[in-house]
């Protein structure tokens, strides 16, 4: 860590303050500067509480050096993490994982033909609301556990894996089944939640939140990996600018940036970005070419009718030739770019 | 709401479209116009789900007529909503809200004094966190039910009623006695939270979350009237914007824009807002001076030593003094403005 | 365009207004909601000033329905706009249009080296600042018309039309033989800039302000229309957000949402994006592959000696590996993507 | 400034880039951390450009620790700039500044009356604009020379000064007896501008930026100041951010952290911000009660009929009660209030 000073500090105070650094069991390295003194601290500062340091009314600012993630640091864990299930491979970047369905379940039938439809394009992971988020009381909340029911019931005819959102500690119960479990981007700092799915054994998916830093977003993948859940999977899906002409704006940059920070597999979901189904695909292929290590897409049998995000769902026919052109141009992109 | 049709759409397309709203109970009103087609829809359109519309492929855009919020709106509702908690007055106008304490209770010795201190210096309720929300897994994460028993003795010793932040539900039981639960910033779209909070009879005060719009923060609020509850508090603390000198951005104008849309009261948090003691003092008077109801200041009784949050957390001394301008200021503009 | 007028509004009064609007030649069609009035007009609203309807006590709010930009509009010219400078043919979607060279002139030997570099690279067009626009007015501004002279001499060397930022009309003569003008983001509404380049003949490439939506900025290349010049490049270089671990976002959506919007062609400039060299690979191949018309990138034949943006310059050879590989990109998503 | 080395820099490469350093006259102070190498830097820093640094390849992260602007630093002038302009003083606290006037200048009646009007309601500088940034190259661009002779009419008759906006530096002779010139929000990183009128000896009121950081805007300050121009004024008037609820997001907080950084006054614009007439109230009692030096309102005498801004302008009648009103809040603020 590295503290600046304030203006006027005197010889008697930096030298209390010292002292107290060092009862810590820090190490010391002022620096006098022309304007200015910094402070350089060297140990385990891991124990510093870095608000207290900014709260002494000697310091105009604490710096870090070092992350505050550590579980989730690639520094510490070099090797990309690589999630499997069924026959998704998530991370790693030999494949392209497909998670593909509709954004709420809402009936046996519409589930066990979409199933049926995504796999047959390709997708190895069926997605599916049962518990929604919405915005307002009034709209349409989801099936509930009847949902995760149907989810089950088109997991067993399709033999693809699931992924569902868990938005209540009290749903958890219901999701015994249900391979991966999503956590939403309005509650990624829901850190009772996460603290909770850290002890469960399966793999989570982390939606970033709406305006959360690369650096938050870690930080909550610390608290899912905190208590020894490794299984973590990152999913980008917008982030609110001043921009209104898309829903969000993708964050693309997020991809290489990650990458750098930590060993997580990193997901981008294009169909909540962007609220409009013909950005999908120009989207989901900046995707791949950026090097994500999968891609999440809405798709509904009939999306006007769609009691949820219909808007930015494909039709199954759509999905199809989109998940076969991503196909072809990871493995382009695998193959070719260097 | 109104429709704007899609160019190039037949007089047949749009025949069958017509009967389709018809058949929801509504009058379709088609205005042709030189480039476009716009049809308004009259009835009672809260039936219609705008997702379905906009998903539909005639469809190029939808919006609405009237607020999708209904108990919070002051349409419905002219009066102010006014909360009593003790001798607390929130809303209405006479008379302003000083809302104080610690960031995070930590000691009975503590919140004894900051209790006393804070009553001495005009505050009429005590605030004080026993359940953290902290961006790090290994931050203080609060006191949890102790905390919570740290500051029923507070209320006892002094009068003055308490709020707390509640971030799980299973932790519901310990607030029995707090007198107004807080959801925080980051909860605010925690919507089984929001349920569960929207079926007591405590008032609730709702921060607003650091992205979300005034329409998605009402929605919240609506979430929690939805079952009976009407003592919703309303709290700005600042919003998440490009700027770093601030750690957020305190909207000062959401003062005004709430109060035209809704009868809910409206309180400021600077401390949070700005994040450095030295601005909580202009941001605090310029709520008072905007017609703020209220102010929720952090105070603690050795800044540089407190468990979270100290660089943003006032010197009793120092609010004592604060809290007697700001009355002044009330008063004031009161009795002078128009 | 849609009047939605204040709850309230007394007959007489819609009267007055009706009657007001008829005599600018509109057609009115009130609808009569349950909660509220609206009122579309119909006719030749391009003369009604819609700030003077929103000023209107009775007006709550007016929306548009038609676009406020005509000349750089799809809907009047459906066609893509095709740009030819050189080898480069910019639009279209045959061809990618590669921009490359340093981010200021520097030197007779630097522009020379690069310009042969790029040019071998693939790079059909050379870019080089000579007029910098710098946030310090310490830092350095560029050679001015000394750089100017050494970009056309790089140009007459090595045969590439060359790009160069024009910040002043001043200097509008030094550009007489530079083949692309460039306003930067910084001046993207500097409005008289905008008119006056609008009445020459040249290309200009227009860059995205950090914080301009979509249709300020089709409104900015709108004024570059408005006295004739049809040959517009919108180039998008990442916006401002909250995000401050990339120094800008870059938004990849504005592909796909402005391919809708316009017929302009479409740049993307990963290196200012990411502000590190890193990061414009992955931002690069993300821009083809989500259909832009090009990509302009910064190199530099020392990054660390640069006197500007040194940490987003690639150097040659990593330029050359890129650059072969964006076009093997293009080719393969022109071929095989639908 | 201090430099972040990479990870597994080496000995030998650390030994070559102090040496490199040394040579620029700097002391070198490194700091071996248990993760990380830092070095802070000693010594006249100004001459070493940060980019270069920062595009060293063994650099991780360079961090100032002196604020990149001089001139503009209450560092460097402790005491507040006070600019005075007829009977206006701006700056230094004890008086309010008012500036009032009608967005653009229409005819030669309105601005005798408006003059005469806020004039009487105690506004000691008279506001209009001739040269007017418009969105729209369809929309009014204002009366340009000719509104300029109107508002140096109205300042003959009122004895009021004058401040208008230069867009265009070929416009500055228009300029010869206009008081204040106004560089706009568009044009605040418009160097060419700034540095053209840094050379002129009146005063300049510079506004802020839709996007623009503190510090970019006291940077922008600072080419104003650079040779030799100290009468700048900071005008806030809102930054772009995510909420569509008003017009843009006035931010309060700069009023108390430009007051600590800089010694320049500073004036809040609060009919920009809001984009609102009955928002500007309450945002102005705000900008008053923390701590504004003055407060630039648009006034029209007929809100609906004006051809620019008018859903924002106050009715002469209504400014004249609200001006009052900020002066007495004014004075009980600079009386009451520590």
């Amino acid at each position: 860590m590295i503290i600046h000073l304030k203006d006027g500090t005197s010889e008697q105070e930096k030298k209390a303050l010292f002292e107290e650094l060092e009862a810590l069991g820090l190490m010391i390295h002022p620096i006098e500067g022309v304007e200015r003194t910094v402070v350089g601290l060297v140990g385990d500062t891991s124990n510093v509480d870095i608000n207290r340091l900014q709260a002494n009314p000697l310091t105009a600012k604490v710096t870090r050096v070092s992350e505050p993630y550590k579980r989730v640091n690639r520094r510490m864990h070099p090797e990309d993490t690589v999630i499997r299930v069924g026959d998704a491979v998530i991370g790693g970047g030999d494949q392209l994982c497909l998670i593909a369905g509709p954004c709420s379940v809402e009936s046996k039938e519409q589930m066990r033909t979409l199933a049926a439809d995504v796999k047959a394009a390709g997708a190895q992971i069926l997605r599916g609301g049962a518990f929604k988020p919405r915005t307002s009381p009034y709209a349409f909340q989801g099936l509930g556990p009847d949902g995760i029911e149907l989810l089950l019931e088109a997991k067993k005819a399709s033999g693809l894996p699931i992924i569902s959102e868990i938005m209540d500690l009290a749903d958890l119960p219901y999701f015994e089944e249900v391979d991966i479990l999503q956590v939403g981007a309005r509650n990624m700092q829901n850190f009772a939640l996460l603290k909770a799915l850290s002890k469960i054994d399966k793999p989570i998916l982390l939606k970033r939140g709406l305006a959360a830093t690369y650096e938050e977003w870690l930080m909550s993948a610390e608290y899912l990996m905190s208590n020894g859940n490794e299984n973590i999977i990152l999913c980008e899906r917008g982030i609110r600018t001043f921009e209104t002409g898309t829903r969000n704006t993708l964050d693309i940059s997020a991809i290489p940036v990650l990458r750098q920070k930590t060993h997580l597999p990193i997901i981008i979901d294009p169909s909540h970005a962007a609220g409009k189904h013909d950005l999908v695909r120009p989207l989901a292929q900046a995707a791949v070419a950026a090097g994500a290590d999968g891609v999440m897409i809405e798709v509904h049998n009939d999306p006007e009718k769609a009691l949820c995000d219909g808007p930015q769902s494909l039709h199954p026919s759509e999905y199809s030739r989109l998940a076969a052109d991503l196909k072809g141009l990871h493995a382009y992109c695998r193959d070719h770019l260097r």
